[in-house]
């Protein structure tokens, strides 16, 4: 069995017994663990409250290519994916480390520039970069890990029950439909089109957002990275739960449709890279949030008893409609 | 100017000064921060005490090879790597987040083999794997990161004194011999050979003796990573001093001579990855630090005032002698 036939998910389930099976209970760092591997972020009390790290790579070639993003752009991307994770766990980042794998013949100014993108989003979010590691690579890539702080509880994939409602923070598909436009390298592009490559490159983590909803007293949350569907499933795998999502109500950007027709829906649903907050709450704490939020909160369907560890697309006129792709998945696609 | 041009170190204090110049220095990471960019770990204050991150990456082709290592001993070798840069600041490893890239054509097997390793080590060092990420990428790298606390002060490298000795814990050159007996694929090797290559392939790092020189109030460490000459030098710049190694006194292993002759003292002296520790220190606490250690500790030399950032060696007949190649830097061989 290879990794191209046993799928990202799958391996990782794998790698998390073997951790499981050689673990030392009595340890201190065993003892005092809050979360391990399988949400966004690991979580451990400390006397400052519950501490939290997270780690996300971008690898030239898989997750991006030089050909349509800039080096400032991507230093901004590397780390925003980590901070986003930390907004989905409702803490704050605090501290950062950057692993960078580079081939000797890339140009030094290139570097200064992708650190120009990371320390302007660094600087905004309160984040210090304060250590990391340079080694030469054949590709590009950048693995950063980001340690945070929770004031208060932290919020999980695991804590979804049935009668919430499932929300989400902005709008969906702009990230995988400016991929698109990058794509077709195509320069002369509306003002739509623009915000939606804007979208895909320098993606802004919901930081913000975060402590909103554990201001709130919601408890279950992730961000969309790998893509609605596939992110909502988690939470149901991990909650024991079903869920049922009324697709008409998952909020598009309206030069979605204009600029895609018919593929904007599955852009949506499945296309990923959002960093938007996806996460279950009681109907009535959705008015509070949404009064608090800057930015648009959308209830898009309900947490159900029925179907543990699905979810169930509900179409026009009530007809359930499958999607060909929920979302991304390493090495199940190779 | 490239990467291949201006080389690691250089490169690293360049990214230093951009991060330096987008600091918030009101941020509540920025006040807590002890120590960033530029030593073995970066240290914060926390209620904890002092806490600490380091991160280190093995890449294939260019840290290793899999023609040479096994799946197991090379999850051991990445985290030994994280742990050693914990010792050497004389904390405690509490937990480790791991980052994979790897081809979809690994068998799955592999990778759980890869794991055994690492978590054998985790266990016998009270480090708790708690998350990470997988990713497909073109070739193999594992990146970890490590958090850590210090029960008491730290060791910096900042904190070189003239009139002070200089010691390294174990012997040094070991690794470098065994990873020249792997290169020459010499099956048949004597008892002192294969702990050569065991030495390179699996370092054990000296997470106890960091805590006993922290215990006995040494100050300034760091681990040998790089190579004994090139890591003292980084001792001596960021100290602010000079040092004078008298060669006849660095410890070698007697396979060394035995096996490389003329060769072994540069392997000792260069060779990096040795995973010892190297502390400064008065003369009076060496027999004190050597009472306790499990393991040789040996005075190699002196810190002076003259010379700052400079590593004199001296040989035979008192004569100061050159080294072709000090220790590893990324880029520059390139």
């Amino acid at each position: 069995m290879t990794l191209a036939t046993v799928g990202e998910f799958n391996l990782i389930d794998q790698l998390a017994e073997v951790v499981q099976k050689n673990h030392q209970p009595s340890a201190i760092s065993w003892r005092n663990l809050i979360l391990g591997i399988g949400d966004d972020a690991a979580v451990w009390q400390s006397e400052n409250g519950p501490t939290m790290a997270t780690t996300d790579c971008l690898i030239e070639g898989i997750h991006f290519t030089l050909d349509t993003t800039s080096w400032y752009d991507l230093g901004w991307k590397a780390l925003a994916v980590n901070l986003s994770d930390i907004a989905a766990m409702g803490g704050r980042p605090r501290y950062a480390l950057v692993t960078l794998g580079l081939p000797g013949k890339i140009a030094t100014s290139d570097i200064i520039q992708l650190y120009n993108g990371m320390t302007e989003l660094a600087g905004r979010s309160k984040t210090a970069i304060v250590g990391g590691n340079v080694s030469a690579a054949p590709v590009v890539f950048i693995s950063i890990t980001v340690i945070g702080q929770a004031d208060n509880h932290i919020l999980t994939r695991r804590a979804a029950h049935p009668g919430e409602v499932v929300a989400v923070t902005g709008s969906l598909g702009r990230s995988a439909g400016g991929l698109r436009l990058l794509q077709t390298h195509c320069d002369e592009l509306n003002e739509g089109g623009k915000a939606l490559r804007e979208a895909h490159l320098k993606p802004f983590p919901r930081l913000e957002m975060g402590t909103i909803l554990v201001a709130e007293g919601v408890h279950c949350a992730t961000d969309i990275s790998d893509g609605l569907v596939l992110d909502l499933e988690h939470i149901c795998q991990q909650s024991g739960v079903g869920a049922e999502i009324e697709v008409s109500q998952v909020p598009q950007p309206p030069e979605l449709s204009t600029l895609f027709g018919a593929e904007a829906l599955p852009l949506a649903l499945g296309g990923g890279e959002d960093y938007e907050l996806l996460f279950t709450a009681p109907v009535t704490t959705i008015a509070m949030i949404a009064a608090r939020a800057p930015c648009p909160v959308t209830i898009i369907g309900r947490i159900t008893a029925e179907n543990p560890g699905n979810v169930i697309l509900i179409g026009p006129g009530g007809k359930n409609i499958t999607l060909n792709d929920k979302g991304w998945q390493h090495f199940a696609r190779a």
